[in-house]
Formats: structure tokens, sequence, C-alpha cells
């Protein structure tokens, strides 16, 4: 099996560090920085080119990892040189018929996960999502979705079909519980900070506030004023989030709204 | 050392059955619900009672652990029978001078948990937060607070002081990183559950989410759409969210222009 990836951020290089774990061969890297690209070639010890005229064609798979807004432009430039080669995208946003105008075999191959270069990343639990589409007439329709099954399979044991209507719910859903949440860890530390409080102290309480969902529903699991409809801490609250940027006590007052709401209790 | 605990609720449960751990003597439990207190008097095999002129009055410590609307009507009770004992709440909103027109030593232990009877509680990680106050002319001020620092550190090895001014700052926190974050979690579970998606697939995402912020800061680690400033996504997804409670798309308008605001991006 040989892969072609494009694109030399971060997703690009945790996929590359996981095929390569996992004995594929990473055919060539697809670069537009000329120094990321070489940089690349020496961390993969494999041939990484920026020139779209340099491209090799025999590869099994072509997977696009770049920005959400560059896809089509790299796929213009890709449609080029490939014929019936499997082309697919990393995107959690797009849907994979933005590769339909260019190839005949294309799909869509994303992990479920947050990367950072400085962060390794345990493949074993990152939910893989794949779809496939083709319009080659000599195959069944399902040849490709197999096939990217394979590849999808090398990266992590969890492998979910993901049709691109369900895509952008499912990643709405990792916006709310990955970046918002990240979001509100910020803003602990934020009051933490200008309090001249340790936010290591929060992080148990953190901790535990993900181990309760492990076996247990959010929803059955909130605490907290508002699920009390404590409004006596709440104003206090309110007046206390006065010294912060604005945006803080919108959150404050919508989440306790919301919270209310959800609980099906009066507000 | 001998421990009264006032209360039947979650958290009077887990400190009664940590202190048990530590072999200190839980001489009574003070409840209001009958049943409860019955309860209460099976599982730590100790005299519980819900008649306050059947108190106890040698123990070293009363722990009022009940809900932050009873605590002056407990307090007001208890000193018809106390005298020079310390006296303290477990409270994160209430400062402890609420006790002081009660009793002459008082102060508060705050444990910095969210309690649920059915999830075990690591205290060796739960952050106890103290205090104490004392009119006793006889004794050096600090003699109270290092009594309960005594109590605080049979509970868990991570005790800091924490003045009255600072609690509601540290309860805030509290609120957005626990609180709040548990209703993302919801919100994302809602999302999952609606389009026929396993919430489970966003497990690992949120415990990716945790473990970077361990070791670097919240701020470093932010990702995602708003971070990026990418509103082509942004505009898809506020216009996905017209199908769900109205609070999820102020939540997500809200966090994107607070994550922006934080960043010093534009907006």
């Amino acid at each position: 099996m040989k892969i072609t990836l494009i694109g030399t951020g971060n997703v690009a290089y945790h996929l590359g560090l996981r095929f390569r774990e996992q004995d594929i061969i990473l055919n060539q890297f697809i670069g537009k920085n000329a120094d990321k690209t070489r940089a690349f070639s020496m961390i993969f010890q494999t041939d990484a080119t920026t020139d779209f005229s340099k491209i090799k064609t025999d590869s099994d798979i072509y997977i696009i990892a770049v920005n959400d807004s560059a896809i089509e432009t790299v796929a213009q430039k890709l449609s080029q040189v490939l014929d019936n080669q499997l082309v697919t995208h990393t995107s959690g946003s797009v849907p994979s018929t933005v590769l339909a105008p260019f190839f005949k075999n294309y799909g869509s191959l994303y992990p479920l996960q947050t990367f950072s270069v400085s962060s390794p990343v345990d493949f074993e639990r990152v939910p893989i999502f794949i779809n496939a589409s083709s319009n080659a007439v000599s195959l069944p329709p399902q040849y490709f979705l197999d096939f990217l099954e394979q590849i999808a399979l090398t990266l992590s044991p969890i492998v979910h079909f993901l049709p691109d209507e369900k895509r952008i719910a499912l990643h709405v859903a990792a916006v709310f519980v990955n970046n918002f949440t990240n979001h509100l860890f910020q803003i602990g530390k934020d009051i933490t900070d200008k309090n001249n409080l340790p936010f290591d102290v929060l992080k148990p309480l953190i901790e535990q506030t993900v181990l309760k969902i492990q076996n247990q529903e959010p929803k059955a699991v909130q605490t907290g004023p508002a699920k009390r409809g404590d409004h006596n801490t709440m104003e206090k609250h309110l007046d206390f989030l006065k010294d912060y940027p604005p945006q803080y006590l919108g959150l404050y007052k919508l989440f306790s709204e919301s919270i209310r709401t959800i609980q099906q209790l009066k507000p």
C-alpha cells in the first residue's frame, strides 16, 4: 500500500507518523511551504515536493490534509496529473462532494481528534470517519469504501461510516465539547490568575467532570447553582463577573438559562 | 479527634467516608430528614439524630455540610447548645462570616470537588480550602486555623488557605470549568443523539482536551474555527444550529466572540 499525503500541517504530520508506524509506504509528501516540505522529507525519510509536476502517480490513495479553504485549489491542481486514483480529504466541515468535479473516485477520511505538533496522539482511541463515492462503472459502488476502510483501520480500530449530511453535526458537536470546553478552561485560568489562586487547584475538578460522563449521561450528573435554581448564588456570581470581559457575564447567563431549559426546570 | 457532621447529603456522605477511612471518630451525624439520618446511622455505625436537643457537645469540630440556604438556620440552632467549639461550613459561595454571629470560633472547610453519591471521590487529589477566625482572647489567632489545617490534612494532602474575599472567585471559576463544561458535554450528546451518531465517539476528543492543559496553558492550545477566524465554517455551524434550542446558537456566537477577543485577534 502506497500513500501520498498532501499537506505539511499537524494533521499530515500525525497521519504520517501513524502510517509509518503501521508500515504503510509514505510514497510522497506534497507541500506548499518549501522549508516545511524539506523538513517533512527529512523527518519521514521520503520524497517530498512543492512541485505538482513532480507528483508520483503510483500511490493507491491521495490524502489531502490541508486547510479547508485550500482543499478545492489543491484538488484542482491534483486533477491535472491524476486519473483513477482515490482522492480523499480529512476535513470535518467540508463535504466529500467538493472533490466530485475533479476526480472519478473520491471520499473523506476524517480523524476526530485535536492535533497539535507537540502533543502525541493515541490513534488507538481516535475515531476515524470515512465515506467514499465513485463514478467508475466497472467497479461495484462498495469497492472504494471497502478500500478506504482498510486504510482507516491501519490508523485506528474505531472506524465509522459518515455520510456527508451528518458531517456537520459531528463537527459542531466536536466544537462544543473540545474548542468551547478549552475556552472554559481558559476563563477558569483567567479568574484564578487575577485572584492569585493556582489554576492547578481546578484540575482535579476538571478530571472528575470528564470521569463522571464515562458511565453516566451528562444531563444526569449536572450540578451547580443553575441546576439547583440557586438564584442567590447566581446573582453574586454575575455581580463578581462585572470586572471581567463582558463575554464571561454573557456566557454565565446563557449557560444558566440553557441548563435550566435542558433540565426542564423553571427558569 | 471527634467530629460531628451536620447534613445527610453528598458532601456529608463523602466527608464521612473519608474521615472514617482516616480513623477519625465520627461522633455524631445531625440530619433533617429522619429516613436519611437513620440510613447514615447504619452506614457509618454511629449516632445520628434529627433532634438538636440530643446533640453531643464533646466533638472537637462541627462541620455544617448542608445547602447554602440552610446554613444560617442550622447555625442558629447549633448555637443554642454549643459554646467554644469550632464550627465550620463547607460552602464555596457563602463567606465564613455568616457563622460569626453564632459562634466564638468559626471557619470553613471547602472541598473543591463535585460530589455525587454514586461516584467515588479520590480525596488524595481534592484540594481543601480552609479559613478560620476566633473571638477567643485566650488563644492566639492562628490556633484554630492550625487546628483546622490538621483536620483538612486528614482528608487530603492538598490544603490551601482561602480568605473569604477569594472564595467567590474560586467558586465562579469552578462553575465555569465544571458545571458549564458538563453542559457542553450535554449539548454534544444532544447533537449526536439527534443525528444518530454515538456520543461515545466524542469521548477520546474530550479526554485529549483535558490532557492538553496538563502541561500547557489553555490559551496556547485553543483550536477550532473561531480561533482560526474561519467565518465560512462558523456561518455553516450557525445555520445548522437553527434547528436546536436557541441557547445553543447564542452560546456558539458568544464563545466564538470570546475566543477571538481573548486570543487578541481581530473580531
